[in-house]
């Protein structure tokens, strides 16, 4: 572990996994509008959403991924850990009172760059809403030598 | 377009273009890590982050990243799209008080499918801070025939 | 009264109260998580929180008991105050949507040190939920002459 | 540990200690001042602040203290634990900008009834501006079994 309590590159298996869960609420999606300026009507219009094959609102696909943000950060590597891209993708939608839990699991290490590509899902329950994978750069003992 | 103003797969070309713009500040940083869950040290105390190679906080590259969501729903394709994918690398830190330019280029159309490729830049001035691409779905004149 | 209309400590008398109440929502959790820093899952995961004798998300207790400044502050002694300190236990959960009456009382008054001692205890209907004593330094017209 | 990855009551030793830090900015006042209710012209009036002897704005106490309640609810113990009660003394200013270092220590442990008192301070680099106690329930793997 490094000084902040996260993971270095040394501490790292293929298969090891964390999660980090939330639920997204109306508020987060008002708060996720505001700083982000993505005002579309299918996040804030009830009245418009209802009309729509989503039959109401539902959250903004940046929000419901940014929970993947937090399992890097907060969990797995944990902090010290740099992000450096994340693919995702899509596949369903996320609704306010919804509880996400995004999953990491380490699924390669580049053990002399001190990357990690990590498989990254969130889901609602059963069903997956995001699935992507991401590219970090972890702290190393090797180099605080 | 459609009714939303948004434009269908028939108005689209490739090489078009829109931008949206925001400052990010302090307050983004804090609603953000508030709606994420993302508390990590380097976007909340700047003690710490001084002492980084970043020399001070940076805004978390999925609120960064963001203003591509904004870019994709309020102005290209805009109102009426439903965001598929992104893939995105945090090339550059943005710090609080900067304004990121989200700039997305039609790259590829898949007409039949009514999918757009979008090249999806963001800029702090002449430093690109977060690249990458998107899929999008679009609505088309011919479906709503 | 002060010049910003709070009490001086020649005002006071043992027994005098005053109350603020605040409906404590959704979206006050999140900002308070954001500004706090502290996002325990009680608070921000409704699954889990389900899981938990509480039955569902439960604000954070400083959250709660932050109706007793705005209490203080705003009411009773009002302007002026300086808070010196605070004790407070925490007896009884705050859901999304509770409204919570904060109560403060003078219970002791040490007129030479222009300090009050105020009894404090916040309510969700006729539950109490966070009780405790408040130190705080008020104005006195003796010191403006 | 218990499954949310908190400290048990039997991985507890007296002189245990953990810290959160996070810099104070104007946008958590602000956002404190909504979600409390507490809008002391100290806390967001500069007009006034300044001439008083705090030469400007302060944070409120009580958003200061917060940390304690972050670096107890991700820290230690840690997920899992249950806040019985803080005392608080306010002995030094916070303004807007400065990062609170909060500390909490293991002081003393009551096993047979899963309590721990944990000693709590908040710094502002050398200087105490919050100290105080929390008393804490946690979770224990005798109850587990």
């Amino acid at each position: 572990m490094n000084e902040l309590n996260g993971y270095d590159i040394e501490d790292l298996e293929v298969g090891m996994t964390a999660s980090f869960s939330k639920t997204i609420t109306e508020a987060d999606i008002i708060l996720f509008a505001g700083a982000s300026g993505d005002n579309n009507a299918i996040h804030i219009n009830e009245a418009f959403a209802r009309k729509t094959p989503f039959k109401g609102r539902i959250a903004h696909g940046f929000l419901t991924a940014s929970t993947i943000s937090a399992a890097i950060a907060n969990r797995l590597p944990g902090p010290g850990t740099i992000y450096m891209s994340q693919q995702m993708r899509f596949v369903g939608p996320v609704r306010p009172g919804d509880t996400v839990d995004a999953v990491v699991t380490v699924k390669e290490l580049v053990r002399e760059k001190c990357r990690a590509v990590l498989q990254t899902v969130c889901s609602v329950g059963d069903r997956v809403v995001v699935e992507g994978e991401a590219m970090v750069k972890t702290t190393s003992r090797a180099s605080r030598v």
